[in-house]
């Protein structure tokens, strides 16, 4: 398969570039074909914006996605866009590598989702999800963290790991049709010995070997839900569970 | 009390930019002091790196929050850095103007977060939550989304709102001690009529007339928590849930 390794780690000695190294060589050797975005090395531009777009479909007042959409079309979106666009089609699977800042992705990463993920590709009003643009790819996260693992789960002081990475998981990538493997997490990093360094990596590369035998998370399917997005209401979630929608 | 919004849309005529501009109208015509800091006409750079630092306490590795305890110590930190701190240290008040990009926020203002919130003064090690180098201060996000409002809740296509916004409210805001006042949410804004846009605007209007009124968002407090930050066994939190935190 090829593999497209997203990278954003402002220290190419880091752990994270470690596991991104890594993850080159295991994959390689596996004979799949893998390249890298290494965003930092790139100098990439996370700045969604008019110059992103070489004509407009409105030049008074500029709608991001509408611009997309129109620049998608005419091959005129900016050739850094463009470039990433060509990686991201040409991957079966992605792999995005970085160190947690905010409970969240660094800014240069959540910018090459803002202006690579680009409207009338990867999604479109009722494409997403499971109709999403990149269904048929698949996708996961392997990051670090400087917490312990402790410090996540129900009644934990920062909460549930898994209410952390939904706005990613859910909102970015499965959100654009990709399929979401578990992701790969290596905690306490800046803190931990050269052994539990070691012990990680390995336990990476494992990972990296073991993604077809990894059940997939599970998000949501148009097929519960009407033309307006509503919950549909004959029968397939199950009486259990009454949707709260807000008004 | 000192106002200060940071707002991030790339579109000067846009919808979020008519609510942070009534909000300086507004609360200067309560008596406030307002200072805005408008990302993308400041052209603000998001990216976090060496760049940031004058001065280095290891010019081999970068360590990033390292960097920044040293250089907040030395007064070297990039001047655009600087300013804003000055602005944030200044404010009672911060309000983040900005639309919803994938669940989130969009990468130049993430970029303020990552580059702004500087390790040594707006948290450090234990100094998180109540315990933030930013206690005192009130924070609030007022956003706009394209999603409808019934896209949201339990079993809603994007789930709940609540978790969606954790990362940021919970991981950004509360974490550095800022207490959390409810957002104001537009949603469904770039398809709304003229007439509803009014309505939002004048719902925004009473809003930030009543910040004083409203109950904050509730965080976690580290009285519930031991020295390792593990959920403390002594009661404080009563018997009804056990915590389930990750080995």
């Amino acid at each position: 398969m090829n593999v497209l390794i997203v990278h954003a780690h402002n220290e190419p000695g880091s752990f994270t570039a470690a596991m991104k190294n890594l993850a080159v060589v295991v994959l390689s050797e596996e004979g799949h074909e893998v390249r890298v975005s290494d965003l930092y090395a790139q100098r990439f531009n996370p700045v969604a914006s008019a110059a992103d777009f070489g004509s407009r479909a409105n030049q008074e007042y500029l709608v991001y996605a509408l611009e997309q959409r129109h620049n998608l079309q005419n091959a005129t979106l900016a050739e850094d866009i463009q470039a990433e666009l060509e990686k991201l089609q040409w991957a079966d699977l992605v792999i995005f590598s970085f160190p947690i800042y905010w409970f969240g992705m660094p800014a240069i990463l959540k910018g090459w989702i803002d202006r690579v993920f680009v409207s009338g590709l990867c999604y479109g009003g009722r494409r997403i999800y499971d109709r999403g643009g990149l269904k048929g790819k698949r996708a996961m996260l392997a990051f670090t963290l400087g917490g312990q693992s402790h410090m996540f789960g129900k009644g934990c002081v920062h909460g549930e790991i898994e209410t952390l990475l939904r706005p990613i998981q859910q909102g970015m990538l499965a959100y654009v049709g990709l399929e979401v493997l578990p992701p790969f997490i290596a905690y306490h990093v800046p803190y931990i010995s050269e052994t539990e360094r070691w012990d990680y990596l390995t336990s990476y590369g494992e990972h990296l070997l073991t993604l077809d035998a990894r059940e997939p998370l599970v998000f949501p399917s148009l097929d519960d839900f009407d033309t307006a997005l509503r919950p549909r209401s004959d029968g397939a979630r199950g009486a259990s569970e009454s949707p709260e929608c807000l008004p």
